[in-house]
């Protein structure tokens, strides 16, 4: 068993975690971390989870004393680019904030509002979409796990822009659950007002977009990039606008994505619209299309604190520490 | 037009007695204060009233040099009671906070945690639960607005206690929506957490109770009471389970609540199971009961912020005024 | 007082008429219709408004028998076209369905899947979106009221055709509540299956569309149009997509739509992003703008039943039976 | 491996069996029945099972010569008792319906609005509530699967009544997600209407009513019961109330409770206020209390899918087909 750690394990990131390794084969979890509950049994700070394990919550100083083969950081941005530095450089670490998502510092800067602790940093690690990835991240011992809604769109765009199908700009307009702003209330998760509105953010300035065109990186098709919050718990829904350069039936599309993603077992082609509930409580990303008269819509969908965050560090975990990529992550979705 | 100022006006009390004075044909809003957004426009902090109205908000400093017909108080508990008693006695003072509505200054450090400012103010208030204190609201100059939850339990009880039909304690087991806690965010209104659950609080202990069995004041049916958090936003659910001392079929019973609040606009007999959906944005109050084998459910359903608060209050300033008592009330329920 | 009459009155439509007339200071409800519930009781049938009316349903066929000023037809599509070449000349009416919103026989059928009763009487009805038809709407005796999608996207849209202010397509991205599928439950209205989903529906071919492209009228500037569902109950959110054709600042989006809808009570321009919660349960629209390097973003959001549907057909009636504009419709929107 | 069908597939507590069956260890499903969807691929007709499954959906007539070890019954009320006379005798049958649960056949026909198809057959059958019927369980080979409402009540009230606790009557007010209508469509689950509401229904009538008289079998505690729908999508909440007949700490009640429950992994005690969120898509049970002068509150709270349908059909087949009683069932709850 692969002895694993969580710095952060407070928030729904870290929880999910939690949840996950919980029933992970080949991974134990023995060493958690919570400023706000150290000394206090996980189980009694989150009712979910009594009985079903003995670990307290540590302070986050005892991490150097504690000896790991995977250290998940699910801190809040900004936290984990101070830690990083003086970890051994042989343990596996997967970071679950933005911190080393982005290559350049004056980007970083741009969209984070503060600067990176040092660029240079950034190089070690391996952008952590393992569909895209997958032979880096194997190799590699430092992890940037992506961002959501980067993970719904960077999936759906990907086979295009390598087949070359599209024109122009794309359009990204795309819509996150509650589950998506923490663990902490706020404003626009207070439930008398976020139960029945929908509203955009963050108007061409989402933190994710520079992760996406990082990825993708085509000046001919600049992304336009817009969230919106919705009255759900989990789940992005994408939605991804484009002029195509060619014809494309349905089965072209069809075979497009099966053809690039037919060995994956989380990215699932449908026939139909998808939809959020499709997915939920699991890693699996369903991505669907339509076309007419030239112009594409293609949607992606995923659970945003699984394949969006948790579930996909475990993916990523799995690769590097070469256990079965499924892992941990078998079970299916829940409906309703 | 009566010259109206609210003190406290951006909470979700104050914020329902702007929406419904808007539509009061007697009655003009002149004064309105928030120490969060003294100096700013309403209609710029509340974004729905843009256009609506011209109103700044005020520092609650500069109320003694505002002249005002009508006063409402909508501050958080413990607030009104160091304001009141530089007020002009002349003033027509409707409280929505518990302050004054409990007369026994034990019974209100035990409920509220904190002592009475001055024990003998609370004399000069009348518990302003209209239907079943209207003549004393009448000649009234200072109304404690009642709970929401102590108005959904006295309106149904009270006709059982009058007419002396029950024996035995009264069981009260009470649902409300998240606009209930306020405008503030916290831990149990947070969305993702409050969108899919159900969960009692205060056991034995919420601060509504001491009204309830100070208005009934009846020892030998001692109040059970227990208040619990739904996933909806608006809306109190009141039920009330109690043995009878008598026969009393579905038609007794249409009978014994049809002549006590037959002349009561508000109130409503409903013949089958009562909704939260059929009061909603109204100020109506539905009840509604079964009985079997010598046992009684009553059911009353309300808006929390209507008749359970900023309702209730217009209505008590209506009669104080010698308006309508429907007068900016009239709206019908809104579905869905 | 004008007589009212309601075809149809027991789907959502109706009933947000019935509880706008309810309040309305120059109109009377005198006559509904209902198959399903023909001869009970209004208030019966919805116990929200138990002791507010006194009418029974009728059943349509008594429609010739009732003397009326004002008729709305709130039935399914395809039924108002067989009952209105019966009607008086004079009689003013209100189609809330899309019957009459397409003047092209083939378009419509494409769009709706059956064919126009009588093609020629489309030329008789004006498109009843006040803002952009007022004085048409005026001198008619026929309303074809818009759909809620199109009114959304028509009021974002129309001061940008109109000054020609931008280039290429129109991407619109528009999201609606559940109470926009009727009052009939279906598989995509169930709760356990609604309540966490977000998914697309009718790609491409959604029957607003061709309202839309008939009344922008311009081949320059085609309208990709995608339609969702979301899991609030009220209220339509549409996002527009372009490119500008010129440079325009916060201020220029703010002086085109103030310019264009500055003496129209009900549409408001927000500097900040707008939010169904601020226009829920009112007939106010709400438009806001973001725009960088070139592109816009421009939102509008409506209350569907409302502005929407029964709201946009009371603020018709009003211009149409000369009585002032926002009569009846004057209530602020509804928070929380 | 175990060979598993399910008759009734296609509802939702089919659909949680899949879901739990598709992880289980020691199970394999072979086949699975609809009427509505035979012949159709299980993965296309729900897609959030797409790729998961290659079984198609049966006819139900095809039982007869399929090879199983164990049959889960997920059809309506009434279908089962047509059925299950055919059967084998030494197959595994566990009836999800209200078909078997009531002995007497009066009862029954009360409760249900149709007679029993056999009387006789009831006798073979056990009550699957594990935690009180285990051995009982293990050795047979017909159970009729407890309602999630009566076994959210009789794990809370079992260990009252057999340490003789109490005294008179028990109050039950019990509150339901909206999947526990099923899969179809209905006027109270229409997601306009459920989604911020709250009301009781089947007044003194539940079905699961004389389940719980059933077991419990007390005549000293007669157990009023109320049924109540609530806007979330899974869960059961239930709160009773009732007089002790001695002093009670918050410490005994504790110890009571641990004592009975201590070595079943699926019942928690927990010392504060229980929450629907805490079980959520887990075949956990919480229960908790609060007691003050000798009145008591015990709250009980399930998944109604998992323990209080399929989750706890698995456990039953777990014991009767000799694996871990836990196989298939461990995953933690999941939050949010």
């Amino acid at each position: 068993m692969a002895k694993i750690g969580i710095a952060g394990g407070s928030g729904y990131g870290g929880m999910e975690l939690v949840q996950i390794l919980l029933g992970h084969p080949r991974a134990e979890l023995i060493w958690i971390s919570s400023e706000q509950h150290a000394g206090r049994k996980v189980g009694q700070v989150y009712p979910h989870l009594q009985g079903l394990m003995e670990l307290n919550f540590s302070p986050l100083e005892e991490l150097s004393s504690v000896d790991l083969d995977v250290l998940f950081l699910a801190l809040p941005h900004g936290q984990a680019m101070k830690i990083v530095p003086g970890l051994p450089e042989d343990l596996v670490v997967i970071d679950l904030s933005g911190d080393f998502r982005i290559a350049d510092p004056e980007v970083f800067e741009k969209f984070y509002h503060f600067p990176l602790e040092s660029p240079q940093q950034q190089q070690k690690f391996v952008y952590g979409l393992t569909e895209l990835n997958r032979e880096k991240i194997r190799g590699a011992r430092r992890i940037a796990n992506p961002g959501c809604f980067a993970s719904a769109t960077l999936l759906a765009l990907h086979p295009l822009f390598e087949e070359g199908w599209i024109e122009g700009p794309v359009l990204v307009d795309t819509k996150t659950g509650s589950s998506g702003a923490g663990r902490f209330p706020g404003a626009t998760t207070h439930h008398p007002w976020r139960a029945n509105s929908l509203f955009p953010y963050k108007p061409f300035s989402h933190q994710h977009l520079p992760e996406i065109t990082q990825a993708l990186g085509n000046p001919d098709h600049p992304v336009i990039f817009q969230t919106y919050s919705a009255p759900f718990v989990r789940g992005i829904f994408a939605s991804h606008y484009m002029q195509l350069n060619q014809e494309a039936t349905a089965e072209d599309l069809a075979r497009l994505y099966q053809d690039r993603y037919g060995s994956d077992f989380f990215i699932r082609w449908v026939p139909d619209c998808p939809n959020v509930n499709s997915v939920r409580h699991s890693n699996f990303v369903d991505i669907g299309a339509a076309a007419e008269n030239g112009f594409l819509i293609v949607w992606s969908v995923l659970d945003n604190l699984q394949k969006g965050a948790a579930g996909q560090a475990v993916q990523n975990m799995n690769l590097m520490c070469d256990f079965p990529e499924e892992a941990g992550l078998e079970s299916a979705p829940v409906l309703p």
